[in-house]
């Protein structure tokens, strides 16, 4: 359910990190996001607040601004002047002092009044984005890492949204993986999830989800979702819903028969055993490529194991053999965006193999990060057909066994969203994951 | 339920149509809807056409341009040049010629090669919407008005699919009304609109819906839908739904206990009536001024009765009581936007009166235009106090009659969808709406 308590405390919480952290001093600058309608038209686009402007004010209505005085860490919202008579049509218009008290901010007035007010100010104004066209508003880069910095590391207050996002989205899950049926078409999972994230309080998704089943789940951002699912089919759901801007991120494979086959249920447990052992793997300290090695390893073996891949498996992995089947990073930070900022390090070069290159996160483990871990494997013949077609790469794959797999399964995935605590990790989200316990939450209604 | 059946034939009327209205010949440019993601991250938004385009060639993906031949009546579609590797991510790249076939076009090149293909035309290409950064293209305002025209009129083969959206809405609204109740929040019904119609294939909304409960249904655009839903109130919800970009738009207000008070059956038959006898009245040739004037007169003469208004309603009117509690127009246009092109014809004065200015549609019925026919009655304390501290309004308003309807009813408002026929109209939308049918509706969950 969503969080329906006070938050002033979380927001307040982060400008009061940032103003710590960001040892300049001055003033902070930043504009809100924008309302906007679909092409021009009166229709309005149901408005998401921007990331960095959330974080620092926990304001959900655009076209606000925001000044952060650092040193006294006080803060001068600029709201925007709406006519009067917008009140027939859209309610009553809050006062800067219902605002003001609404948002826990120290000072409210109007966007109209910024050049004056910025113009008063006595110190340097500072954004972590470019803006030309404000005046005595400059740019900083060190500005930017330091918010970057302080969004990586999720406080506990923070840690209340994540948590109820995290719950309403793991209820989403666990209702929709019993409601779904061979014979539905794929965007009725879909409507299904967001039905239920929506009933929870969660309107918006922390991105489109993917819901595809049987080939479909090869496609690792499939998003068409109009296929009917057929008998026998896994259906792959990868979703998320967002509380005050917060995510989750989700992913189960399923049977949509309610029951796994022997093949559907041997590739399933080798990528629900990436998946439990890389968080078990988590921890301060460790490097996120080491765990997602962990991940490629556990698959390799488990396709080797089936016989998908032959010979010698050192020697597959350097030619990147498991990154065919495997071709994604093992997860990512997650925070105010799904995939959140603060993955990279600035000045640190990026991996680039197979695989690795795609790592969305590739730096050391910190307490208070919040990862998704989502391992996979899928039978893609985008990647699939070009390695059969080189001999150096096909004698280390089986292609009779990998159809017949491919055959009843075109791709899992087990996502779960996971918090670096002091000495180890907490699991967030909580939707059935084992053989047993997906069965029987399926054949539970 | 969505249409699944092909729709080619569909947009290539819509150009013939256009085609044979535009006598100047030549080419005509135009530029799809870009894909575009949240806030510069790698969050998609959901792509939906912009309306120009999808009229003209049904195409649902970003990123198009098109190119018409006017004479030959030939279809040029410009798309995106994807790179290969996409495929692992976002499934398989259609070819050009599959993309030719799929919707029909007559020639399919790449955007990238767009310079050179407008360079070698032979005549005058001409857009209905500025393109500056486009070489040879010169806006044409005579083009604009005349494919404004176009879609005014719906053509047979447009209807398909205005009312399978109409009926997908309908369904919805029809599961929706069955399943509010008292102790629900009001976005819970926004929550359940949406599921039932995405479960009919309809994803996208024709608009942000109004789901309001007592007195949030006074404000005309209420979309905060956070308040809990008491028992005794009615609740008031105003959405739709499209097909393929074609729109629909219902309002219905229901008590959420299934069982009308004595007053709120007294307001909502005088909004029934209005709406009823509104209908009635469409027919080609009648201004839609006269039955919004209708509409009003019935929704005076009711408020009478009531002892709402007092005094002489003809003096009444003069000072436009009545639209302090009708304050919006009757409807509007409906099409590939829910608030259609053409309400307004070029170069004729708009009604500035208090309730007419609002009128979205100012112009004679036509054969084959689509309607929204929506009067409403509200509490609205932001037009009502104002009338109340005013001498000259206030002695034709008894306010403690007013105060008690108030009480029980925040605002009413039914609306169906109608296209004009060549003797008369056809009702598109099927929503229960008299008191009894209402009650039965509700009452059958």
């Amino acid at each position: 359910m969503v969080y329906t308590g006070e938050t002033k405390h979380i927001f307040k919480g982060n400008r009061e990190r940032l103003c710590d952290a960001y040892t300049k001093g001055g003033f902070i600058y930043h504009q809100g996001g924008e309302s906007t309608t679909r092409y021009n038209t009166d229709v309005d686009v149901v408005f998401r607040q921007e990331a960095m402007f959330m974080y620092l004010t926990g304001v959900t209505e655009p076209d606000f601004h925001l000044v952060l005085d650092v040193a006294k860490k006080e803060l001068t919202l600029l709201m925007p002047r709406l006519p009067a008579e917008y009140a027939v049509w859209m309610g009553h218009i809050d006062t800067p002092e219902e605002v003001r008290e609404r948002f826990g901010a120290d000072r409210v007035i109007y966007v109209d009044e910024e050049a004056e007010f910025l113009a008063g100010l006595t110190g340097e104004i500072h954004s972590f984005v470019e803006y030309p066209e404000v005046k005595n508003v400059v740019f900083d880069a060190a500005l930017k890492t330091a918010i970057v910095e302080c969004r990586v590391l999720k406080s506990e207050d923070e840690m209340i949204l994540i948590q109820s996002a995290c719950d309403g989205t793991s209820k989403a899950f666990r209702e929709t993986m019993k409601m779904v049926k061979a014979g539905m078409v794929e965007y009725q999972a879909d409507a299904t999830l967001n039905y239920h994230a929506y009933m929870e309080g969660l309107r918006f998704h922390s991105f489109p989800a993917i819901t595809g089943a049987g080939p479909s789940a090869s496609t690792l951002h499939y998003t068409a979702n109009n296929k009917v699912i057929k008998p026998g089919q896994m259906m792959l759901i990868d979703g998320g819903f967002e509380d005050k801007c917060y995510a989750a991120d989700i992913t189960r494979t399923f049977p949509v028969d309610g029951k796994f086959t022997e093949r559907q249920k041997a590739l399933y447990n080798i990528v629900l055993k990436a998946n439990i052992e890389c968080i078990e793997m988590i921890r301060p300290g460790l490097h996120w490529k080491d765990i997602h090695d962990h991940a490629t390893n556990v698959i390799a073996q488990g396709l080797h194991d089936l016989g998908i891949l032959v010979g010698d498996l050192a020697e597959a992995k350097k030619l990147y053999i498991p990154s065919i089947f495997f071709p994604h990073g093992l997860g990512h930070l997650m925070g105010l965006e799904v995939h959140d900022v603060g993955g990279f390090i600035e000045g640190v070069p990026r991996l680039t193999a197979p695989g690795e290159a795609n790592l969305r996160l590739q730096r050391e483990l910190t307490e208070r990060m919040v990862v998704t871990v989502e391992p996979g494997c899928y039978f893609v013949n985008e990647t699939i057909n070009p390695a059969l077609a080189d001999p150096e790469k096909s004698k280390y794959i089986n292609e009779k066994v990998l159809r017949e797999y491919q055959a009843e399964v075109g791709g899992i995935r087990l996502e779960d969203d996971i918090l670096v605590t002091n000495d180890g990790h907490y699991v967030i989200t909580t939707v059935p994951k084992t053989v047993e316990d997906v069965e029987k939450l399926i054949g539970s209604q």
